[in-house]
């Protein structure tokens, strides 16, 4: 019998994955509590444009082999539940789970005998044979340890613009929180991801995905602080990373910080649960990297400040303009912006800061409580991707 | 008129240099304070035996166009003096510039019009233009801004064992303190290197150098950490690591610290600039990194008391057998060991330690006040290498 999948979360990760799916010929059903995103899905348009070939997947399946719904009940027929819904932080830097527990007591209500979950969301350790399991277990009646249902963790791996292209080319893990359920969830992906690797436990699933956004802001936290080290040797940085770069040697760009969903919140999975075991300096590079990564904003200021004076006029009537205010170039996305987080920074000192991204209108802008101008009407123009001064 | 070249200091790193300049055609003077290894290589005897090709070097070469010698005067006759001496750090992990200035003021009492010095042992920031140009100029008495001399500097970048091909097929750079020097530097080094790429200025190769390290010395640091991290979550660090890495991440391997000459010193050149210059917070991360490195002998020391605990003996008679105490495996080199330093951190814990390492005879590990002996006669022995407790 051929499996019938339900992707809970049609956002970023899950709406490319659920239209991968669709083109390996399985019966789709797409979850999402957006019910006009799913009624866009259905009439087969693309709610996120910049995912190069997801148009086409969602012309091509939307509203026929993948349908999408604010409705759990509609997915009470499927046999494998893919959840893929966001994980926050709060201000405590601590996991908000409140979004997937919604989700997985959704599954749980319509979980049938031998059906398989599989979680894609990157959560802290020991997430989904913990909190997981217990939703699950605790909504369906079933037994996992009785083998009534298996779970699994298979942490996504796209990257909003290449999504489609990661998921047919790059390795991707799954590991059970049992042996059988780890075989299950397997088998299952194999059928439409290429590049499938079983590892021993869905606990190091989970880890796996975190270490990988650990490299990564612990390595861009090292680039930003080489770049102040070397802005105050009067050292070209870039002209040093060129020839410093090989083989063995992979120095990062620096940047205004760390945005997004990932990289800057999944550190802090990992401190957190160091200091919950008491473990404190079992995290002080992770912790450091962090703290490096959130005052970029702070150094940037200064030196937008420090040329302004070059300006004359008074510097606050200096029209500074933050050129790029989503967290990534060529994403629509303002969650943890630091460019953002920097032009809010320079407001509250009193500057004359207007704003300036070519994915936002400027009606988009103002709905934001930002001022718009075109870089050409500024005094002066940070541009936050290239870090250039104009 | 073909270039005569001087290499000052015939260590690890000026040895395999002096070899490949020789076997490229030239008469080189090489000079070390250590006479019996200036009458061994004069004789084609290699003091570098784990040095992959250099035996065949000096072999061919030593005593005939590598001739070396202890005194200065000898070089007199060369043009281009190339200078790789140690540099160390004391206690406070500041530079002890010592060996360096008697090299260089050695060189200047020799210095003749038009002649080119290039430094390539790894110093501070701005080392060559300031410390070096002032030794030379004070000996010489030639001015480089009258451009009566050349000086630029251009890091080795060596791996004990794989010297000779690093320096075949690794790209090499200089840089000239001024534009002339830079240009004369790039001229005379190109006949012997194949890959050599003119940067900036001096400063500029001399922070190339430094941030490579940097790099190895964080990202050894984060996989450390990482260890750490995994272990109180009982997850198989290795196995999340190998499915963590790809082409966009590359998590190193864990260690009982960083050792030699080169990894756990050059942070220092930056941390303590930062601090002379007063920018405390600009080197947070290099600091953090050093003091996780350093910490892992405590770390491995409380792993390898617990395991011993489950020998049935009281705990300090327990032999203990650290195998493997070089900085690292396959190169007879104990500067900055770690391995060492664990070693001698449990002895000092009153426990019944012992040593093994196979580049090292028994009187040699006698010599070092240590006690030898074969791992399969020790109750508990600890792979230093593997990090493994057998």
């Amino acid at each position: 019998m051929k499996d019938n999948i339900a992707v809970i979360g049609l956002g970023k990760a899950g709406l490319p994955l659920a239209g991968v799916i669709a083109e390996n010929g399985f019966e789709v059903t797409g979850v999402d509590i957006d019910s006009g995103r799913c009624e866009a899905i259905n009439r087969g348009e693309n709610p996120i444009p910049e995912e190069a070939g997801l148009s086409e997947l969602i012309k091509r399946h939307g509203g026929k082999r993948l349908v999408a719904t604010s409705d759990y009940g509609a997915a009470s027929g499927c046999n494998v539940f893919i959840v893929i819904v966001p994980l926050f932080i709060d201000e405590f830097q601590n996991p908000d789970f409140g979004i997937m527990e919604r989700a997985f007591r959704g599954v749980g209500r319509i979980l049938a005998k031998q059906d398989l979950v599989v979680l894609e969301t990157t959560v802290p350790p020991a997430t989904t044979e913990t909190r997981v399991r217990q939703w699950l277990e605790a909504e369906s009646g079933l037994s996992l340890s009785a083998g009534e249902f298996y779970l699994a963790h298979s942490p996504e791996r796209i990257m909003t613009g290449v999504s489609i292209s990661r998921l047919r080319e790059f390795p991707k893990v799954v590991g059970g929180v049992d042996i059988e359920s780890g075989a299950r969830a397997l088998e299952v992906y194999e059928q439409f991801i290429p590049d499938m690797h079983q590892v021993s436990s869905a606990r190091v699933a989970e880890f796996i995905k975190i270490i990988e956004g650990c490299y990564r802001d612990v390595n861009i936290g090292l680039a930003n602080e080489l770049l102040k080290i070397a802005d105050t040797l009067e050292i070209d940085f870039y002209e040093a990373r060129e020839y410093a770069n090989h083989e063995y040697c992979h120095i990062h760009l620096p940047s205004t910080g760390v945005g997004g969903h990932c990289i800057p919140v999944y550190p802090w999975f990992l401190v957190k649960e160091m200091e919950r075991l008491e473990k404190f300096s079992h995290s002080r590079l992770l912790r450091a990297s962090r703290e490096v990564n959130d005052e970029m904003i702070g150094y940037w200021a200064e030196k937008i400040v420090t040329r302004c004076m070059r300006v004359e006029k008074p510097l606050n009537e200096v029209k500074i303009c933050v050129k790029g205010i989503t967290f990534r170039s060529g994403v629509k996305e303002l969650y943890h912006s630091r460019n953002l987080a920097l032009a809010k920074f320079l407001m509250e000192k009193g500057l004359d800061v207007y704003v300036y991204d070519e994915m936002f209108a400027e009606e988009e802008i103002l709905e934001l409580g930002l001022k718009f101008i075109e870089p050409v009407d500024a005094d002066f123009v940070f541009d936050s991707f290239q870090l250039v001064m104009i």
